[in-house]
């Protein structure tokens, strides 16, 4: 890959260097054929295109688009792109309810695939062919640009697609520069090992390099990203905390692993964010505390205030308004403890088992022997997408689903007979925590897992049905044994 | 890790080395504890202890044993220790019918782990408390071993065991030292990135060292492994292998990751050897081919032979009786071709993708939507275990399942509309090869890959249904459109 003319220690003091294609959204928006495949930036709902998303979202032309990001985007792409109808085929994940609603009425070819593997699968294994790259960047050069609040899979992207369009977003902070570490690992089967011994440390550049030849166009806006906003904790959330600290503390005792350093990941959302934020109320020792993740959510900036995290490493930041303006107000004293890398190194399989990472994901709902369902209720309507949970989920050495034992109020709950979307397999996760308890299941077989599962986490308003459940099954001679057709019944 | 004293370019010409405590089979088996963990060799049916399981098995205590192990063993360990009644709880691989119907009735506490991922979650992630390593061998110092046939996860359990018995076995030859390399990550979060950057590289050394205090007892014995039977390919294996070269002779064109050379691994099984020994039918044009993959099988004796393979890299050889006979005959000369490496480095999802393989797996049965089964029948009734497959499945640059389109004389679908047990997620499995046809499903929406599968995939005895079935459940406003009762009944 060209690495382009800038050295990765030359920081920036301007946004625009040298001989530049300027133009406007709608023009170049006109110059994307209307069957096009176009990879965007985006990732955590920030640090995506918004310019010529709404500009395609307003072509008056009939147009079929594949839109390929590797994350959350926001409302340009996510609400106005889709509600257009120029989406006719989407990757990788979504999280409004305008595109719920599209990918579940099959008006869009939804695919929904690994965070850490999208980039590979676009720019080697043949998931789709692309056409153009546009990205959201902080400053541009004539054959390099530094990417914005997110990284994601742009660095793939860009070297996949065909050519390149640049959104330069003055309301982002140039300093964000600081926090990039774009590493590329290069073509399989030559890659060679990606050469990272520590989450903190820097092995690449803070810009994303390119053939000059590709860039056709260069948009300046000033759009702020869509931001989250997460709810306040509730009891469940802090009870959930709680308990998930108590098997922490219990862990680091346990494992040589852990003597040391402890290597933490937490899935996005507000159950997320309240974990991360309530990691402060636990005692860690003289252990360093380092976050290697996907996303790093509001909740983790008091541990970094106070000096209580050694590092933290993600391709992104999911960060609320307020977030965000603590982040821009002191970008470069953050960018001491925070390195963004691309998607497929912060979730690379290798990494997350080389760090020994502790990993805490979120989900629909799990079943009685450990298959847990983050995507589509009822194993049929899709909520978001399986995002970089699988990668973190697979790969962790200690892998924790946690999450409420009941949603709606208390109506339905969370542990159920049988998944009927499995996301993550009885093979992977070790640990299921939500407000009632902690089912360690590591070591188990599927029917000490049932146990485990329906006396520690189930909530008790359901805990007698999954108990009748599996004392009904359990006369057959099988190894899971199951009712599908009463399983079934459950969910209706 | 203690490396021992032996220096890894030092060939052995003797078997016993140093003063050990030498002893028999019965004496080491009554020091066993009645409780046990007890972590075995043995990967691919070879390799695994022979003498000491035998003992335990005739032990007349009430054994109450956990047995682990990272892959395949042959019937000492799977038939007569488990007959016995000696065996409370195990992981984590089984293929005889005996081991089979007790984990069915659940006599046994079994439970199934990757194959890639059990060393670091016996040492590291608090699977079991383990006691003693059992270990066969071709050599042995006082603080070393040279493992017999198979590798698995021999040095972490090793690493991670109180105490160490080794069977010193004859029959096999000394000059299988020749094909180990042995390397050892060390533990997280410092382990590092592992430093191969060819599969036919060596990085490590030919024997496992171990803490000389640990070792108990030396067991002489001179028994052959319990070796494969594969069945001669049927009609359907070279139909299949025919779709699969077709597929990828496509694929080699597309792809620049296959521009000067492809990495392939099969499933093992009579399939998988077949599929195996087809591919000398294959133009690879200037190609190198090479083998990275969990296990060897016969079929890619004959490539070897050829001098058509590059190299090859498993943690193990899964061969007949006269595959054996013939690596035995010339274990020097096939060593210049194939590395034996320790299953967390031949399955490391980190090197999976480096390499860029493509993977090609066996399963039970696939659902329309592309989820798969490779374990339970009806989601219910254990056949094998996961083994490697879901490594191979899950970190493959193009991953392919193949397998026949019915079995039972074509009685019973393996396309199914709703798979009830799932071990690889529809994120993972890209194409599917039956010896109908080829489903290449990447970049496809759940209807879409639904429509691939039966039209290519599907028995033409069973289509019709399929796609009544799908039609059916299109009515919905659903993602993955499903009606899983009537799926239930499609089972039964």
């Amino acid at each position: 890959m060209n690495r382009g003319s800038v050295p990765a220690d030359t920081p920036l003091e301007r946004r625009l260097h040298g001989d530049l294609p300027l133009t406007d959204a709608a023009s170049v928006a006109a110059g994307i054929p209307a069957d096009a495949t176009v990879l965007t930036s985006g990732f955590g709902s920030v640090g995506y295109p918004k310019a010529i998303p709404l500009a395609l979202a307003e072509d008056d032309r009939d147009l079929g688009l594949t839109v390929v990001h590797s994350g959350n985007v926001g409302a340009e792409i996510d609400v106005d792109l889709v509600e257009s109808g120029a989406v006719d085929r989407r990757f990788s994940y979504q999280s409004s309810s305008v595109a719920r609603a599209a990918t579940n009425r099959r008006e869009i070819a939804f695919s929904d695939r690994n965070a850490s593997a999208i980039g590979d699968e676009v720019q080697y294994g043949g998931l789709v062919d692309p056409d153009v790259a546009v990205v959201e960047a902080v400053a541009v050069g004539e054959d390099w640009f530094v990417p914005s609040t997110s990284l994601g899979q742009v660095p793939a992207f860009v070297e996949a697609a065909d050519s390149l369009l640049v959104e330069l977003n003055r309301r982002q902070p140039l300093e964000l520069q600081a926090l990039h570490d774009i590493y590329r690992p290069g073509k399989p089967p030559n890659r060679g090992p990606i050469p990272l011994s520590d989450p903190g440390e820097r092995i690449g550049t803070t810009h994303v390099g390119f053939d000059p030849e590709k860039l056709v166009g260069v948009v300046e806006t000033d759009v702020a990203d869509s931001t989250y906003i997460f709810r306040d904790p509730t009891a469940d959330d802090l009870a959930i905390a709680a308990n998930l600290g108590s098997f922490l503390a219990a862990e680091m005792e346990r494992s040589p692993v852990f003597e040391d350093a402890v290597h933490l990941q937490f899935g996005v959302g507000s159950l997320g964010n309240a974990l991360m934020g309530e990691l402060k109320e636990l005692d860690f020792g003289d252990r360093d505390v380092v976050y290697f993740g996907e996303l790093i959510q509001d909740g983790l900036f008091d541990m970094l205030d106070a000096g209580r995290l050694e590092c933290a490493s993600a391709t992104s930041m999911a960060l609320t308004d307020e977030g965000q303006e603590r982040l821009f107000a002191d970008v470069e004293r953050y960018a001491e403890d925070i390195v963004l890398r691309p998607a497929d190194v912060a979730n690379h399989p290798g990494l997350i088992d080389q760090f020994g990472v502790v990993g805490v994901n979120s989900a629909i709902e799990f079943d009685i022997y450990g298959n847990v369902n983050s995507t589509h209720v009822g194993g049929k309507r899709m909520i978001n997408g399986v995002g970089g949970s699988a990668d973190f989920n697979r790969n962790s050495l200690v892998t924790v689903c946690a999450l409420p034992s009941t949603l709606d109020g208390g109506d339905i709950s969370r542990v159920v007979p049988m998944a009927f979307h499995v996301d993550h397999t009885e093979h992977d996760v070790d640990v299921f925590v939500t407000e009632q308890g902690v089912a360690d299941v590591r070591g188990r077989s599927p029917v000490e897992r049932a146990e485990l599962i329906i006396e520690h986490c189930a909530h008790p308003d359901f805990a007698p049905d999954l108990r009748a459940y599996l004392e009904g099954v359990q006369r057959q001679d099988n190894h899971i044994p199951h009712d599908v057709e009463r399983a079934a019944r459950w969910q209706d």
